[in-house]
């Protein structure tokens, strides 16, 4: 068995984590963090746990966390690097879905978070935790880096054309859509029901800390820097990520059969489903899954490809994707416990 | 394995049965009929379960159904008791989710259904699938007949109070409240988004098929005929019953130690869950979940027993009980399949 | 003109006010107040108000307040019972949107208010604010109590009822549900849409604020003291006031013809309106507008009444009830400024 | 007055055309028709309506339409054309909100709308009715186009861009997104609540009727033919529009003061108003009003203007439109019955 501890475990992503990691048939959770809520049993907070977990949540205690084979960091950005240098010395392996260790430049990571990174020395052993396209190193990782919502939907997205230099780099589009769950479980006032119901609106124009992941993610795959415009929307519902890609096609990309990419791309990806071509996904059709469905157009044939993809941001796009990895640091089925099938309607 | 045969799958009962049943570690799904999509494979009517299911609806076919272990009907009421005769004839069991096995009396069912029952001399063997109330005999059935999903609701609310004689049975009110799901999946100009988001309503006040239903299933828990007051709602949500129970408690109602009542009639059950005094139940701690919660208050310590309930109406209120039935039925774990915890949020 | 003055203007009570005495003919808004948002432009909180409204919040200005004809609180309780006797001493006349004049027993607004009434006073003069049955004291008065939300339902659904003795005052019962902005615009994790959508709850089971306010109501309409059992939902819905009500009827009440009984009380009422026999009112009919909307209704021709009843939360529940009184207080047309019809859908 | 006539009132457009005109002071509303619900009292089929309005609804009479001063068509595509040509040459004038006289050239109606048109010698004097864009025309039109709800937010989204000039012509991008009721007041199961209610999807991404509709309207500003990519979207809301527009900045634009120029084009317009830099639009803020609020940005200072806009799809993007066209064609004030703010929360 895999003994798991979860470092701040209230909010959306730390449920999500324990829904799946009780599935998972190798997990042990040994213990859950949390300042706040120090000594509440798990199941008073998230009355959906009833009756399937014990744990109470529990101050943030070192030596336990040290002593699990691997912490999960489910907290906000500038958390988990002030603990990771230690549990990695004590031998634990850390999972961080946060966003501490993505940017592997530290001055790009100040200049969008705010503060100086606290171990920078760490960042080019973190990897990066997109399996579809680092699995292999994924498989040694210490520290696992996992990407955020918007950037796994992107990117996944982009991929094939990227890597196969089909697009123009430099005029990159993601329109990209959450629900609100992605603004996780604090106390404002903007993401009240009564405020966000019934409602669309954009957010983070000028510049949104996902951006930069993302550019450093698309530029790999295109071996040159790219440039995106990446605009995210609030839609009024609790989970779903909807991205829709806008790439301009060079003289190959007008040439290639880009369904046949795709299909050929993903074709031995468990958790990314290349639609028929004249289907569309929808979000609901991943809810509570792990699943990334997306779908490729050329709209009146022009020179304009549209890809449009879905995920469930707390699963693919956090606490699922995380577990993918996860299965894959630990030698087990890297399905194991995110097989299936979400929740519809 | 057990053979399961699915007749109806292209309603949300049917998609539900779907995602439960392939999670169960022992059941093999032999076929799926629909006469309106005969041949279109399921995963392409839902996409949720693109990957997960090979099947292709099929023609209702007598001969492959009769080969089943089991069929479900997933139909609505007047399908099903066209076709048992058969299949019990043939060696099949049957669990029924539509309403044409529920109500013992064939009078009382042509009153309420309009039209007369076709196999009335089936009513006596069929057993009503509520396993807090028949579990043993459950365990026998050939026919099984699955509560609706409010009446699971209200009788789970109510049985302790009945069985144990505390409440006035003749001025019990269920004020229930259900998600649009539970309207099916029709086109209907009243079901739209536009129609009822934002919005909520009474409706069948004078009169809901499901009230005979429900006074049957209390009256025998009473051991005399009840009087029910029953007005459903319906709620800008997709999944979830809530019921508000009202009961008159008489003076041994008002001696006793209600919350330990129900704490003890419901410790063994591994669907309901009693929440600790003063905790309310929300439909979304139980979105995708087989359990049942419920909560006991007496307001300002009148005479007024407040018994609030929810369940996941596709779920203990449709496919999971009928899940939990069958596993009975083959002396299965009885939570094989429909274990996990709901989605939250 | 009316000069008008609104203490606490950025809840969503403040906003409805605006909303609505925008539209009025004779209305001048002289100031508005807000500590947390001096000096802010309304339009810049608002923005539906851009190019309506030139006013900025200003601090508390006890003077330029007293200078109005009227002051409006849209305050939580204990701010208005602060101020009303400078300023009703000073010549101007109050509508309070808050609880402080609601409840004429200054022990029992203690009680359930936790904190001694300021100015107990007052409450003997306060005129409560339901048009339908104080009609004639509001013209006259000075300080005025609006009504709770679900007060205004409760009360009007019940009111022929008790005043003709149809109903057994001891067991009423109010199974009543809001939308979330009935919560306010306060940074609430409970009111998140990520916790309230797609979900529906009892809440304040063992005892809410607006019982002891409707019971005082309920009890002067039948001549005796009643007892109720208030049972208040949330709904995942912004607006909106359903309440099912419960009545025992007695030998009278089963004599009567309760339909032509209601449509009587309220045939010259302009904002109730009694729907024809069959019909059941929703929440979006009034979305925005000053209606209440009801039907009655005896299941079963047995021996409980039901009434169930809709009204927009912030338009007859408060808004649009306080200036229904301030057309009152100030001799204009009843219906000046709020007699539009609401959204739909 | 004028004395107006609605054919096809049981939409949405309908409907809210009712809602707006009953609160214009100088309509007189002489018959609707619908021959579904011919006889039926129009408040009975919308009970929001109650008591504002005494008209039944009526089949079709071509005599007492003739006799309108106006006839609105809120009827689908192919169904205006039928009945203007007669409607003008007896003098009424004609504002039709369906697609029939939108396009000007009647091979590409054909080609989009699969049937030829039937009068298509008046295409060319059918005035196309975007006040911000043809006000002066509008004023002496006979028949008065209304545009679409997409095309409407598109076009006065990227106006002043390219009636200067300012982006590349042949890679313009509109993402935009409606609500439901965009799809009508239609019986389909793919716009049921638990359809489409927490999810969120790109549909006709291969190409959208309104598509060419809005390339002819930016045509004509750029005063060269356009290209552009347009992905329509559905949330999960009843009312809004929401459109993302990306245009690719040339020299020119880069220079200019995109905020001014902006701020300038619509400073006298009564219903476009352009939020201050930093400020972004959402659908609530407009939800029943006749305005259009938009806002520009240019990420990161590179080369993509990123314009968005809101409008409520049933007010500006349709009901409301109309009367302001109506309003100019017969002399009167133009925000006469539209000028009242949305509604908000």
């Amino acid at each position: 068995m895999i003994k798991v501890g979860i470092v701040g475990g209230t909010g959306y992503t730390g449920v999500e984590l324990l829904r799946l990691l009780l599935a998972h048939p190798r997990v042990d959770i040994a213990l859950i963090t949390s300042r706040a809520e120090a000594g509440r049993p798990v199941a008073d907070l998230f009355p959906s746990l009833r009756g399937r977990i014990e744990l109470s949540f529990s101050d943030p205690d070192d030596e336990a966390l040290a002593a699990c084979d691997v912490v999960f960091f489910a907290t906000p950005h500038n958390v988990a690097m002030r603990s990771v240098p230690a549990l990695l010395a004590a031998g634990a392996r850390v999972i961080d879905l946060s966003a501490d260790f993505r940017i592997r430049d530290a001055g790009l990571w100040e200049q969008w978070y705010g503060e100086p990174h606290l171990c920078p020395e760490l960042l080019g052993e973190a990897v990066y935790g997109l399996p579809e396209r680092h699995r292999e190193t994924i498989r040694d990782a210490r520290l696992l880096a996992c990407p955020g919502c918007y950037p796994t939907a992107v990117q996944l997205g982009f991929m094939p054309l990227l890597e196969e230099g089909l697009i123009d780099t430099q005029t990159l589009i993601a329109n990209a859509v959450s629900g609100v769950s992605g603004a996780g479980r604090q106390a404002k006032i903007d993401n009240l029901l009564s405020e966000v119901s019934d409602s669309f609106k954009a957010y983070g124009v000028s510049g949104h800390r996902h951006l930069p992941e993302i550019e450093q993610g698309l530029s790999a795959m295109a071996a040159q820097p790219v440039s995106l415009t990446f605009v995210p929307h609030l839609a009024p519902m609790i989970r779903g990520i909807h991205a829709t890609l806008y790439g301009a096609l060079n003289a190959a990309g007008r040439a290639a059969d880009l369904q046949a990419l795709y299909e050929d791309a993903y074709a031995h990806e468990p958790f990314v489903d290349v639609l028929p071509a004249g289907q569309y996904p929808q979000t609901r059709s991943v809810r509570g899954a792990n699943t990334c469905q997306l779908a490729l157009s050329v709209p009146q044939n022009r020179e304009t490809v549209v890809v449009t993809v879905v995920e469930d941001n707390l699963v693919k796009g956090a606490a699922g994707q995380a577990i993918q990895c996860m299965n894959l640091m630990f030698g087990e089925d890297e399905s194991a416990g995110i097989a299936l099938p979400g929740l519809l309607p």
